[in-house]
């Protein structure tokens, strides 16, 4: 056990690190990285943002102890708000990070709630157009693949809004973009079409985004591989897109790009991954002030 | 495989940084953070009270590759004190801490062990006492709630006999604070009295610390809440407590502090959590000069 | 969701940084630490390297959800690489390091492929010989235990080839030494020399490099117990030995070194895995150029 004078001892130096804390934080800020449904990617490209900044990370999960004696996310949230600068939150449950941003006295940026809004994810791939073709305006953009459920293409679909752009759809017809982005999209007077094929748009495409189509939204293995062995990527099939071009892709792909293409210079997927990095440093920056 | 010359360019380069490691160290000291254990906000609160000091931090958990190999404690601890230049350890089993730092080259924190001490605990609490009042001495300090099982009460009662207070017991029955801790108080000379109502004693206490009594710890759910439903805090309860208090609870709280009270200036239990990070950081920095 | 400005400014300072990042990378550069497979030691020792000489380090292992997802090894890393200066791999497949370094545009460190290469181990090893008796030429390398099955000393064996060095192989009859490093020891022209019996080769050995017997080798506990029971180190054994050797053992460990000889200056195992970070520091600052 202590003694009173080592008691006081410890007190006064942290009364003097709190303070030194409020004030200087010359040492670097902390990130809390809190990742309630594991996504390695997102949470590696905010560490490597973070640091890269200068800052420090901590982390939480599902895993831990205190979600498990039922406490609330307000209330780990807010302890985790204790400890940090900026929080970074991801979510399965649709609208959880917005709810969680309320009570919370730090800055939070939401890393993704279920099949809500995904914020970054978007901004990385105009920043990605944007670095790789120069503009986003006047481009003719082509989203390929589970137009259905991939969440990254509604948020894109609806963040090109801002832009002076053409969409093209290409999908299975099973998987076609839902009526409340075709909505939204038709509200804002940006031109979109729908085609059954690749091959067609092709040629006059600016932007090709590719997704993944999961092997379960089709009953059978045979109307799986007929409707997707119309979507992929391959170096024959690009000899007719324009030289000056962008492929891009979320990530993790399975087989919608051929790893032949990899070398092509057209291939930005694995930059698109690094530029996501760079988005996430400005967010950061901008909220935290500088670091 | 690598040639002569390499190996010596290699060598002589490790040679190098081991000097600089042992004489300088100029670019941040290493903790070890070892939970054999999960303690998500504990070891949250070390990492980042080490990176606020300027220092880095390495994770060992129980997961490890070597303790399934039957690697014993003494031994993961001697190597991970290789790495490192403080040591954080929380182990489920009473007295391995101790024994764990008998053969450790290192300084080890113990950040808890079991039913065993949980130092760390007891000193931020009386921390967040002397930060949220101003003193310590003179105060009437109530601990409610599950006083037979929880150690952060029988742990921050012990220390606070080295201040001169006064100590009101409120529980269930069956749930009193054990007589090893009764009798502790009383070889100190602190007054200290037993509640079963926490209305009583509202009026004059300086400090209300709650804790969470555990569904299991009853028989049925009607004694569970007959026992409990005595004990929660609400903003009409506490327009009884004096102006200048503060609520303290170790969290995570289930429903023992209602969260419409949350905004109540003496709501002191998320600024308690913070408080923690700032001894945390005093105790490291004790510990290893300064980072 | 964002306005037209905000995303201009958000693209501004994200290129900005993009820029800074890859000119001046002032605030540390990023390991990139991507274990398929546990080995906490070997990670916490690469990431306390890393952390020492100023840099920072991201995690990833094969929970990640992209390998859940199908995403190849090269993918993967090709994702990383864009996060980070410096990748550190571990993976159980042997030859997936070499394959996945093939087409990684940034560095790539080996940390063990399953029973292939363990290159950074027979490194740390020589080292150690190196720094606790102060050469390796001259001297009786002595190797124990399971040679037929520890890729550790294989390695070691192979790497020491380059230096004028003397070996002992002393195992069960059933765990020898096996042809193939045999073989590649003799063709480099370094003497070699089969014992059954620890005592024989001790008065004059250099070096003692003990390994685990894993008890799944043998078929009844009584052959278990009979061909290890001959080769475990204790004080009273090490009278035989030289004043001036080094006992070491790539660790964990389980009995085949008592615990009693922990505190005799030969024991060189716990020093062994603290050289092993210089090491580590050595092979990243040279990759990395400084950091």
């Amino acid at each position: 056990m202590f003694t009173k004078e080592q008691l006081n001892d410890i007190f006064n130096l942290a009364q003097t690190l709190r303070v030194y804390t409020a004030k200087d934080r010359p040492l670097g800020k902390i990130m809390a990285s809190i990742f309630y449904e594991v996504s390695t990617r997102t949470s590696c490209s905010f560490a490597a943002a973070m640091q890269r900044l200068g800052g420090r990370v901590i982390y939480m999960d599902e895993t831990s102890s205190s979600v498990k004696k039922g406490e609330t996310l307000e209330d780990s949230i807010a302890v985790m708000a204790g400890y940090s600068d900026v929080l970074v939150l991801r979510h399965p449950t649709p609208g959880s990070v917005m709810k969680a941003s309320q009570h919370c006295r730090k800055p939070l940026i939401n890393a993704g709630d279920g099949i809500g809004e995904h914020p970054s994810q978007a901004l990385l791939d105009i920043f990605t157009i944007r670095e790789e073709i120069g503009t986003v305006n006047g481009l003719n953009i082509t989203l390929v693949g589970d137009l259905k459920n991939g969440r990254t293409v509604h948020s894109l679909a609806r963040l090109l809004t801002l832009y002076n752009v053409q969409l093209r759809y290409v999908s299975p017809p099973s998987l076609r973009m839902p009526s409340h982005v075709v909505d939204f999209v038709k509200e804002h007077g940006i031109s979109q079409e729908e085609y059954s094929s690749l091959e067609e748009v092709l040629p006059d495409t600016d932007v090709l985004y590719m997704t993944r189509i999961q092997r379960e939204r089709f009953e059978t293995q045979e109307e799986y591989e007929r409707a997707c062995g119309h979507f992929i990527v391959t170096p024959k099939l690009m000899t007719r897109a324009k030289k000056k071009m962008a492929v891009m892709h979320p990530l993790p792909r399975v087989f919608e790009i051929s790893t032949e293409f990899d070398s092509d210079p057209r291939a930005a997927y694995f930059r698109q991954a690094e530029y996501g990095m760079y988005v996430r440093m400005a967010l950061l920056a901008m909220v935290l002030g500088k670091c």
